[in-house]
């Protein structure tokens, strides 16, 4: 039995006519396919009202509450996708993540998968032409309820793709595909045909939200071929696959940035060891994620740390920050929003050497200041103000020459 | 352990006002039973803006997706209400149909209830006060979504009562309790503190909205005594409940009324054995409820039928009876649709005499013509002409003095 799963996001589901121009994909899925399973997400919009309800009865609400809550808005889009198929004379039936059943650990409102009953799916297939699945949620062992997070639809695609065998997971959005950065701000971005999972990993940690990090995460853990394509047209969009050599003679793949970065400095640390331990421990234990860090040389025995994080946490760092600084003897903690990260991607830096010595020179002649820099094995992160967000994507995508497809 | 069971309509859960209102009720509750089992339909509006979507998704949607659709309604009010519990320190959650398990049968969007897990409840019960169950939804035994039908979250309530052993079962709506007859149009109609079930399920037969027609019989088969009071003050409501001599010293307990009638007639049909289930047996193959029946004694082998039903079915019955009339060679059919019922009910009927005597004298001396009778143990239901409704209505409640408790 060929399966192929397809995953619809909230604009592709949002109204009867977006649900119609889905349930052509799907019955093209099924020209191409034996069976198609359907992951929906919910309709653009639902997921935030139902949050903002749960804030409205709860400065706090409780977390399993909220999944029940939330929980409903892939349940009114699944039944009424699933009415429309069968109105079109498709067999079709929706499926919620309890009835699959889809186990989750019990971290509500951030779950992780840990089983897919496949049986059941394939039995559900024996007897129906197409499975509409209600993204996003799950269920643990004792029956509650659960979600996997936001983007979380994208999770449930690709973990059914994956113990299904779907030849590929089809993410069906309201773009083309993935571009070689965004098109908004730089008019000669080109979508990609193929893109690495690792690339994409860096792609969405750096807000290209197209897709969702774990389920990228996911994919390239059970190596599950993950092509990312448009309901409303019929581009082949892009496949985030594994890498090939053609991926590896490119330099860089992608230019992705992100604006929600806020920079803390502590200034004047005593430079001894289990320094940084005392800055970094208590953010972590807040659940404040760090992104860049730097620690100057020592001088006098003294140094300084500079980190970024998001600017929502802000306010919360400053505050563990004051008294940090106090516990170890920093003399000044400073901040500064007014900076974002531009980052240059591609497995192809692996093998060549200088690419972040070309990134630096190309800002720095357009007179850009580095103020921050952390570098993995297929990514070059610069810190900038964030006035020069725009320019500096150009530059580094004009650079590394991702204006034409050079392969 | 003593467990109360509350259940609470859909304007008593409309808003968070009414939301924290629910929540006295449940805390006072509290106070008087050790466990407290909320039952909440979806909030005012919910349920029919569900049952639009489905209607403009598809023109027959399909039963069993159209229940996946609308339990979300009490799946959002139950997950709500579970949060304001636990803010206001009360340890709670949520529970869904499925989640009990409430097993129905199939019968998508009427199903009945088969069983209840009471020690799945009794466990949940042993680790929380108060259990928050999502009303008017169960499940299949192979884990399909069911609802109850209309009013269907009385029926879980007085179910889940049943199987608890629950002292009462309360039913919290916007009304005190229920009524000798509508104070809407009888000003001197009077809040009753006890009803016997019979006397109720006449009353909610004849759109006395405050109690679904099936809860009452699951609450006479299973002997729940059921209280209807009012969320938003404190008054003891009404007691439904079984039969005893106090009751029965009453001759009339209450007047109902249904401007809900067509009225059709056969006329010049053969008198010939038969003929009647030739006329009913198409309409109730078509699912149309037929009320009142009345057949004229044969007049030269010729007789007239006479019955009445629902507005909403006339166009299908005078569909139906056309090529019935053709079938059995009756001459013509005629109908009408300005007329209306009213009842009398009262289960001391049963051991006096006189009593439709009176209900008729008392209408024909103001001039209220009488079209239809249809008698049972301890009803008179006769029809009128609509106009008359709300002076039959004051004058049989006048005739059989309910403006004052008698006993």
């Amino acid at each position: 039995m060929k399966i192929l799963v397809q995953k619809f996001g909230g604009t592709s589901v949002a109204t009867l006519e977006c649900m119609r121009k889905v349930r052509e994909k799907v019955a093209d899925g099924l020209k191409r396919a034996d069976k198609v399973v359907a992951v929906l997400s919910a309709r653009a919009g639902d997921t935030n009202n139902l949050l903002d309800l749960a804030g409205q009865w709860s400065k706090d609400p409780d977390r399993a509450e909220c999944d029940v809550l939330v929980s409903t808005g892939e349940q009114v889009s699944a039944s009424l996708f699933a009415m429309l198929l069968k109105d079109g004379g498709i067999k079709a039936r929706s499926l919620l993540g309890w009835q699959i059943p889809l186990i989750t650990d019990a971290g509500f409102g951030r779950a992780r998968v840990r089983s897919i009953d496949s049986d059941a799916l394939r039995g559900f297939l024996e007897e129906y032409d197409v499975l509409v699945v209600a993204g996003f949620q799950g269920c643990t062992e004792d029956k509650r309820i659960t979600t996997l997070g936001r983007g979380g639809s994208d999770t449930s695609a690709v973990a059914l793709a994956a113990v299904l065998g779907s030849v590929e997971c089809e993410i069906y959005t309201d773009v083309d595909g993935v571009y070689t950065t965004d098109p908004n701000i730089c008019s000669s971005a080109r979508k990609m045909d193929r893109i690495a999972y690792n690339e994409m990993l860096e792609m969405a940690s750096m807000g290209a939200k197209v897709l969702h990090i774990r389920s990228v995460e996911f994919a390239q853990k059970y190596k599950v071929p993950v092509r990312v394509r448009s309901t409303f047209n019929d581009d082949p969009g892009t496949l985030v696959t594994q890498e090939d050599s053609s991926m590896e003679a490119l330099l860089v793949s992608g230019i992705a940035y992100d604006r929600d970065q806020a920079r803390v400095t502590l200034h004047g640390v005593p430079d001894v060891p289990g320094v940084a331990a005392a800055v970094f421990g208590p953010l972590s234990e807040k659940g404040v994620l760090v992104d860049m860090i730097v620690q100057n040389t020592s001088l006098d025995g003294l140094t300084d740390i500079t980190f970024t994080i998001s600017r929502k946490d802000l306010k919360s760092t400053l505050g563990i920050m004051a008294e940090t600084a106090s516990n170890i003897g920093a003399a000044e903690v400073v901040h500064d929003v007014n900076v974002a990260k531009v980052s240059a991607i591609g497995v192809g830096m692996r093998n060549h050497s200088g690419v972040a010595a070309r990134a630096f020179a190309a800002l720095t002649q357009e007179g850009i200041n580095i103020l921050m820099i952390s570098t993995s094995e297929i990514k070059i992160a610069i810190l900038i103000q964030e006035k020069y967000v725009e320019l500096a994507v150009r530059i580094l995508h004009d650079t590394f020459g991702l204006d034409w497809d050079v392969v």
